[in-house]
Parts: C-alpha cells; sequence; structure tokens
C-alpha cells in the first residue's frame, strides 16, 4: 500500500458542526434518509455522551499504530481522530497517552473499529471513545499506511473533513457538503418528532398518526379475535 | 408470510406476574428445572432493573417497525413487548416515540433480538429494554408480519400471554399456565439458595453440601499433588 | 479425559502479586514485552475495578460447573479463580453463592471465557467477575474435569500460581517464575509513561519524540497537499 | 429440565412428504409466504443433496448426545432427525455410529443447530447431515432432555411430524398441517418460476414483468446520468 | 435514503479486464500494494473459478432486492454485479432467476455480503458467485435504494466501472483509472512469483532469498537450542 | 516479546505418528479421553484428506508472516506447520510459495487459526491445510515472534514435537510423550467402534448397548403417549 499522508483538506464549516452537536445520531440519521450510520458495532467507552467534529482518517496495518503517531500531527481544533485497519483487528491501538496529546490539540474524540485501551483513564479524563473493542493488546510501528484518505467502516465511507456524530446510539458520518442541509433537516425532523412525541404521550396510534391501517389492509395483514385463530401453532 | 394480528390472547395472571418480579431470572429459570431463557445475546440497556409482565408478540420484517406500530394498539397495562424479526437483523427498530406511547398505555418494557435506539433517552425515562444490539439505524414501514402470534428468540419459544421476566442477568419466558407453580418453584428455589448461601458464608463446602465427593470418585476424578503431577505439561 | 485436581501447586510470591496490582493490565503487558493477555473476549462485569492474584485454574465440561465446586476448596487467600470449558460456552457457570463461598476463603475475583449470571448481586457483594458472557442458563454437576492443571484462554496458556492481572481494559497472566521482573519491568514502563505523557501534554509529537519521521521516510509514506492528491479515490 | 419422551406423534402424510421433496427448500419457502427457513447457520456437509422427511425433535444438553440415543428408538421409516441444544453448542454430538443405527431404521437424514463429525464417512454412507458445525469434540451421556417436543431452530418452531425439507440452500420446516396445501403452492410457484425462467432467458426485464417501474416512481428512486452524478461522492 | 440509479457511468477498458483475468486475486492484490480486498467474508458458492468483469453496484434494504431488479437494466456485457445492504442482511436476495436474466446479458457473475440462494442450480448453470451467507431466506420489493452508486464491502470502496477480480481466495476491487497499471504490476509481480517458486523449489529459503535474518537480529529475536530454552513455559 | 527461534526440540517417534494417520481424528480424541481438539474454527481447505505429523510451531505478529519464514529452515521430514498470531487474524499470511518451500522440506500440511491463501494451487499441489479463514489479504514482514515455544489454538496447548493429526473432521494435537499410548488406545477405541457398528447395522439400539434406559429412569427423563402431552406447547 503507497502510504500517503494528506495535508490540509477541506472541512465541514465550524458552525455548521457545533449545530450538528444539538441532535442525536438517530435524528440525524433519520433526517438525512436513514444514511450515514457507521454500523452498529462500534460503541463508547463512556455513557451519555455526544461529540460532533471533523474527521482527520486513519488507515493502520494490523496489530500497528505507527499511523495515530502521524495523524497526530495532521489534528487540530474540533477534529475527531477516526481509525480503520487494512484488515479486521481488535487490538487496543489507543490509550490514554495519545488522548493526552489530542486533547492538547482540541480534538474531540476517538472512532476506530479496532480496539482502544486504557478506558477507565479515558472516562476519567473526559475524553470520549467509540470503539468496536477494548483491549489491552498493545501495537508495534513498523508498517505503513494512510492519513486523511477515503476510508471506510461500517459499510460508510468517511473523508477527511466529514462531520462526525456519536452518542450513545452509536457514529454516524455526514459528508461535508451536507453540513448545512444536515443541520436544517435535523431542526425539521426535531420538530416533527417532538410533535409526535407529544401525540404519542396523550395516547394517539402510530397506526392513525402515519396513516399505517391502510397499509396494512394493502399488505394483507388481518385482524383475528384469540379463538378463532388456530391456537399456539408455529408463527414463522 | 400471510400477516396476522391476534387480538385479546388469554395472559398469565396478573398477580402470579407481579409476584415473579420479586424473584431474579437466574432464580426462576432455576425453579423451572433450568428452561425459559432467551438466550444471552438479550443485554439491557439500564443496569439495576427488573421487571415481570405478559407478551405482547411482535414478528416484523428486518428494517421494518410497521408490526410495531400496530402491536401498540394491542398492548395494556402489564405488558412487556417481545419483537422479533424473520431474519437476523441489528437495526434500530424502536426507540423513544414508541417508549412514549407504551408509557402511556402502562407497558412494562420492551424486549428483542433485533436492535434499539435512544438509548439514553430510554434510560432517562425509566423505559426499561433489552436488545441484542443497539443501532441508530433507522427502519421503514413497508412490509407486513404479524402480532401475538408464537415466537422464538434464543431457542425458546414465547406466546402472547405468557410471562415475560427480565434484569441483568437476560430474559426469560414463562408460559402462561406455569406462571403459578412458577411463583410457588421459585419461592422454594429461594429458600433453598439462602440456605445455601448461610452456609457457604461460614465456610461449608459445595462438594459437602451437594454430596458431590461421591460424583467425583465415581467419574474417575482423583487428586494429585503438584509434586506428582507431570509438571506443566498440556491439559485438555 | 482423565480428569485430576493438582494440589499445592507453587505460587507467585505475594509481594509481587501486591505490587502487580498497583499497575494496569495495559502497562504490564507492554513491560513484558507485549505478552501475556488473555484476549479481548474477557469483559468486567462492574466499572472501574482492578485486582491481582494468583490462579487456580478450572477445566469443566461445557455446560457443568461441577469442577468449580471442586476447586473452591482448593482456593484460599489471594487467588483468582480462573474456569474455562472444554468446548465453547455461554452458560452461567458462576454465581453469587460460589461468590459467597469465595469471598469466606479470601479469593479475590473470577475470570471466564464461559458466562455468569447475578450479576447485579455480584457488583452490590463487591466480588469482581471478568467473563465472555452474562447469561442466566444454569449448569449441571454430572461431568468430570480438571483443577489446577494448565488451561489456555484467549491463546494464551494460564498455570496454577501464575499471576492473574484484570481492569477494565482485561485479563493477563503473568508466569508465576516473572512476577518478580514484571514489577521491575512495569515500574520502568510506568516512568516512561509519564515522562512521555508529560511531553504529550505540553505539545510534543510521539513522530519527534519515538523518532519516527525516519521510519515513515524508510517505509515510503510521503505528504502530500490535499489540492495535489487525487480527490476522493478510494483509499485501500 | 422435565425431560419427556413423547411417543407416537402425528406425522405429516408420506404421500405429501414425497412430494414436498420435488421442490427446492427455497422454492417451498416463497410458496407459504416466505416462512420456514430454519435460519442460515445450518449448512450441508454434502453437495447436490435434497431431501423431505418427518421430524423427530431432540432438545439435549450441551456436550452431551444422552437423547440422541433415546431418539432413535423414536425413529422410523421417513424421518428425519432434528437436534438442538439447551444452549450453543459446536460439538460433535452426531457422527457415523448414529448414522448406521438410522440408516437401518430407514431414517433419511439429520439436522442439527449443534455439531457433527465423521463427516468424510457420513458422505461415504450417503446419509446426509445439514449442521452448523463440523468438530470431532466428542460428547458425554449424562443429563437428561426431551424427544419429540417441540423445538425452536433459527428462529423457527419444528414439532414432531412437522416435515423436513434441506438441500443446498438450507433447511425448511413446513408444519404437518399444512403439507398437503404447501404441494399445491409449491406447484403454483414452480409454474411461475418457469414462465419467468423463460421470459428473462429472452431478456425480459423483472422491472416490466413484475410491474416494479411504478414502485421505483412511488419510492422517489430516480434515474441520473453519471455525468450529472455528484461524481464518487459517499453512497450510503 | 435517496434512491439513484446511475447511468453510464465510465467503465475499465475491456482489454484490461480480460488481462486481469489472467492472475489471480492474492497476485493482483499484492501487485497493487496490498490493496483492494473486499475483506474474506466473501466466499464462493463453486471452487475454481476466477472471473473478471466491470462493476454494476446495488445498494439494497435489508431483506428487500428491488433494487437488483433495477441494476439489471443497467447490466451489460462484461459487467459483475456487486451487491450490499444498508445493514448487516443474511437473506438470499439472488438466485437462479436474476442469473437467467444476467446471463443473457453477457454478466460475468455476482458479488454480495449478504445472502444468495438456488446455489446448485447456479453451479449448474456456470454462473459463478460470492458471497457472506447461504440462505434461502426470500425478499420483499418494497424499499428504495441507489444503483451504481460507491458502496463499501469489507471496508474497501467500489465504484460502478471498477474492476472485480474474483477466485477461490476472495474478491478483489481495482479502480478502474488503475486497471492499465493493474495489468503491468502484476505481470511483473508474476514473474517475482515465479522466480521465487522456482528458487523454493530446489530449497533455497525466504530467509536468505528475501534477506530476513537480518531484519531477524535487527528486532532481537534470537535462537535458542532446545535443551537452553526454559522447557515448555507459557509463550506469549 | 522477546522472540525466540528454538532448534532442536524433541519430536514423537515417527513410527507412532505414522500409525496414528490410520486413524480419524474423532476416534483418537475419543480413545485419548476426550481431549486434544483444536476447536471447530480449523477447517480443511481441501476435502478426504488425513494427515499425522510433528508439529514446528510459530507465533505470529497480525498481518505479518516473518517468523513463517524463520519457521521453515526449522521443518524437516514429516513436520506439520503450526500457525498462530498473538492478536486474532483472518488474513492470508501463507500460500503456495511456502507450500513449495515446505513440500521440498518433506512437511505435509499446514495448520493455522489466522488465514491462508492460493488455496485453488494448495489443493493442485497436493499439499494440505487447515484454517479458520481463506482471505487474499497479504502480509509484511516487519515484526517478530518465536518459533517452537508452546502456543495456543482452540484452547489448547500444542508444543513442537507433539503429534499433529488433521482430516475432514478438524485438527488435534497429541502430546509427544503420548504418542505411543494413543495409538494402543485408538487401535481398541476402533475395535469397539467396529463392533458398535456392525450391532448398530443390525437394529441394536444405544439404549440397549450402552445401558441408557438406567440413565434416563435415574434422571427422571419420562415417557408420554402424544395423546397425554399437553399438545404443541413449549419445550425449554
Amino acid at each position: 500500500m503507497s502510504g500517503v499522508i494528506v495535508t490540509g483538506p477541506p472541512k465541514a464549516p465550524s458552525e455548521h458542526v457545533t449545530a450538528l452537536a444539538g441532535y442525536g445520531v438517530a435524528t440525524v440519521h433519520e433526517a438525512l434518509g436513514r444514511t450515514g450510520l457507521l454500523g452498529h458495532r462500534l460503541r463508547p467507552v463512556q455513557q451519555d455522551v455526544r461529540v460532533a467534529g471533523t474527521a482527520v482518517t486513519v488507515l493502520s496495518w494490523p496489530g500497528d499504530n505507527l499511523m495515530i503517531h502521524a495523524a497526530v500531527e495532521q489534528c487540530g481544533e474540533g477534529d475527531i481522530l477516526v481509525v480503520t485497519t487494512t484488515s479486521p483487528s481488535t487490538d487496543g491501538m489507543f490509550g490514554e497517552l495519545f488522548a493526552t496529546a489530542l486533547l492538547h490539540r482540541g480534538v474531540r474524540g476517538l472512532v476506530t473499529d479496532a480496539g482502544v485501551r486504557d478506558t477507565a483513564e479515558l472516562r476519567a479524563m473526559g475524553f470520549p471513545v467509540w470503539a468496536a473493542a477494548v483491549s489491552a493488546q498493545g501495537t508495534v510501528k513498523a508498517t505503513g499506511g494512510s492519513v486523511n484518505v477515503p476510508v471506510s467502516i461500517g459499510g460508510r465511507i468517511v473523508r477527511a473533513g466529514d462531520v462526525i456524530l456519536a452518542d450513545d446510539d452509536g457514529v454516524m458520518c455526514v459528508p461535508r457538503e451536507q453540513a448545512a442541509a444536515a443541520v436544517e433537516l435535523s431542526e425539521a425532523r426535531t420538530l416533527k418528532e417532538e410533535a409526535s412525541r407529544a401525540a404519542f404521550a396523550e395516547g394517539q396510534l402510530g397506526l392513525d398518526r402515519y396513516g399505517l391501517r391502510e397499509t396494512l389492509v394493502r399488505l394483507g395483514v388481518h385482524y383475528r379475535p384469540h379463538e378463532e385463530y388456530s391456537g399456539d401453532g408455529p408463527g414463522a
């Protein structure tokens, strides 16, 4: 792999990033037509934390964190480091020493589909992390890779400068060109959710609110009293 | 799949359901001859919560929560919603809007071998959830399914009206006809556990308490001092 | 399997065990040349707890905890029980009754690549547990196995009397003969980490501190401004 | 678990079973409204074999094949043995000795979500097997279970006497009461598939044959020439 | 997700595609600096088949093959259909009817990280398939998606018109702009491999051929006769 | 990890190794009290091949095959190469060039819980391979490891010189000191299996042959006619 460190990528405007941090991952994901989630395998090491920032991407060799060192230098205020490996790895590539360096530079968090360690220390430092594994297994610094090239996690593409939004429900990526639209759509979605929440709290049914009774009819789903149903036969 | 929504299923008597909530999942599972656990993959989104209720079952298409909307209408005081999909799915089919509607109806919790989202909000609302995945990935409302048919999770069958009991150790199902017996057996099991706990706290060994020394002899397990054991050779 | 219960194995000296408890798993693992971790699948049931102790090993049949009963008798002050099965199992082989017996004997914790239950009670008791699964599924006492033979978890070998060190980052094993050296190496590693932490907190880069710029050059990793990079083409 | 061996269960009529063997699993599954598949984890040990038979069900303890011995006596001409365990297991519970006994009794195959062994011998004997794992790991005969009770595999319920149909695409269960209907529906489905195959072979598109162009329009899917599409930006 | 069907994407030149089919996946992957492999989860349904073609990409909803129907129309001579889903799915989205339609259009194969069915028929037809699952589970045609947008499988990005190369070792993607270079590099790699093969067949060691003895010394790996090695102590 | 290459380890006598090749893995595993299997994840790349040989062990860094090069030099007539990694990896560390070198030295096969590639070529060469993954993903030669130290695969320990036996049912390890006994026990087991096979072929039941009817009674398993069984209620 011809490793490359791309410098100075364009970034999503910070006002849009800040605005997106006001919405949950589930809301923004819905607002963008149910796109952008980096899969279900990335889990937070801490609870009840939400962050948004601009991606600095890292493509590393498994068992090797050399390129994270290279990436730290490319990180600045408001960034989130996004690390993946060229083949699946659970090793603890990232820990509190890296977090110390990143906090100094104003970085807001770390996202990886490999592993992290020093999780107690990371929580104590207040440096938020989303990872696919927690593992004390250390790594070497022997093989090249790339920084700020497009990477792919959970079937989604992340480019340097795209917005990363993460909370207890997972991590998503908003393409930098869509950041402004995402804010607007998320606000609209939030208003819609608020109205639904109020209606549901008063007893309205989704069946009625979303007009789903007709959908059930169209799909041939029918109602049957338990007495007329063939007992407890196999369902599906 | 010819979708059907079964209405008015029989339910386990509420006094038995309430009584079962007084025992842990591990205890009731043992009391019923080690049956009923819905596998090890369902994990709580919150900590230190135990609930019991009667099952309203949902069989959904993957990536589609239409039938959860249909099921809400079938839910009432003391129920627990139990959702599975016709093929494996990790999508976040359930979130705080559904929880709002269910709380209004007196529903006690949600159990699913698919995914949930809005986990921070669900914890804040006090609506308990057990799921196989947490994922912000949203779903559509396009394909039919069934409500209150027998479903299967973790190799166990759940019918509408059966008792669902869930805590930090997982989720189990008590067939509605066995609810009364389950209370009695669980109380007996609890007394037995209390006696064992007291004995163990004072130093009695399980080997003696349960008569296992003879079992070891019968099975040919022998004791050997370390000096006579062939060093650190391979075990199994 | 010709089951054997080995009695009186040599143990790592308690002063070294105590000293190792002063260091995190990630640190000791690094200090020992990145060896000894019992994989990434063992996760703590509690948070922010670290323990060190000497291993009492158990090799059980799946779905059967007979040999844990046999092992309790072999456990004493300062030990940690390490349980594995002859084939993969997620069953809850261990719960609060065992923990009660072990606490009475001064045992410091339980490590298993099978499952545990009674997790709420275990947290309340302050008995720390690391496991690959949480499951209420109970077990029988019908098939033999071994105690204090070498076992293997996560690709690492654990012998009776070896040091087990566990915290939020996982579980590791230090061979009993290396306990003294491990303390010394861990102290050296800690000093090195402290110096790095201080440097990183002031803005030094790992690239400079570890001389990695030359490594990048040697490996052919090059820098390229975003404008000169071929847009957002595929990375790897 | 209060083990029970149920004798003399009703069985699907043999002429329907025989007729169903004339259709592939995928076809019958579609014909029954996309129901009945025992998940995707059961894989054949051999290639290009299809069988249909009536289920004799076994619920075993993990690592224990006692109840398979009990089940052999319940098996007869035209049956297929269906084995599951009370918790997940990959052990090789079944091998050529069992197959020898079953062949003598006219049994047509073995289906299990645990493991099998002697796979080379099974292929040589012509005894077809579908399993979730291949493993030489042997089992004991120490713990009870049940025969001919309803079991659940891959989220589907199988009762004694139901039809089991298996081929290279997996294993499905047709409830015994639906066997006759299944034959009729499968024949209709086959005719429909044949017509589609002929049309597709001549170049007709599914878009036209199934009227899907309107569906695409209704769903808002639009066509865009590559030149007008925003290059190679992120997809989903 | 605002579904889009992109028409008329640029494609890698057919002479380069044809040339690449002369090399194995492992060779081309090495030749391109160890890039491009779509992970290890895609396995062939047949044995000893290698194909190369240009990608037509599909992004489908889980449990839904509507967009494969839309994609067929976009497929032509020399293409390979590449299908992924917006969240993980094992459903059998593709079978022999689709293969019939694709063969008519000169399509060379199907690659998917979801599931396929009709595997016996596909082998009989000679239509090669690589998939992450085999499952008879059918799908609906109810939810939109996209065709010929960039997709991501196994952590790698695939764009319409890129070269797909697949054999028994897996599936890889060569960006369309690199197809010519890939042919050249693969030829060079092949010559190098041939020379190594000849040398190894005559007994030369990789240690000598690749100058690795110095690497071992530099890394501190040392040789020790078994008698001087501390017996059979734990390795790592 | 202080890498070491141990030279000249003792090996199991070749006549015992040869004799063991006459028995299947399942048989020898049973003969040794159901011990020694390297788990269920190692699968053959070819069909209907059985080999036995003496282990040369390799402990490699993930994504790195440097130590396989070092190990080749330690391999000789009758050996089998056994490769594991310090953390889980699916990379294709081994292919036909290594097989060429090993065939020249009289090596009989390769066993790994990581990945292999060139599988078509390996089959064509007749070099048998058992692996946990097939992947074209290549590796580097940058990080040290060890040769001929004890390693652990599938929860079992393998030492240099131990006997490796592999066939379609998986891979097992016989400690070198037990090779002679293993031959004897396997022969006895084979005779026993032959007698059972003959009896089963004539219709004897395992229930009778192994005296299991009493076991069922002792365990409380009872027989019940279907009419008296409570219908099709939930099983476990």
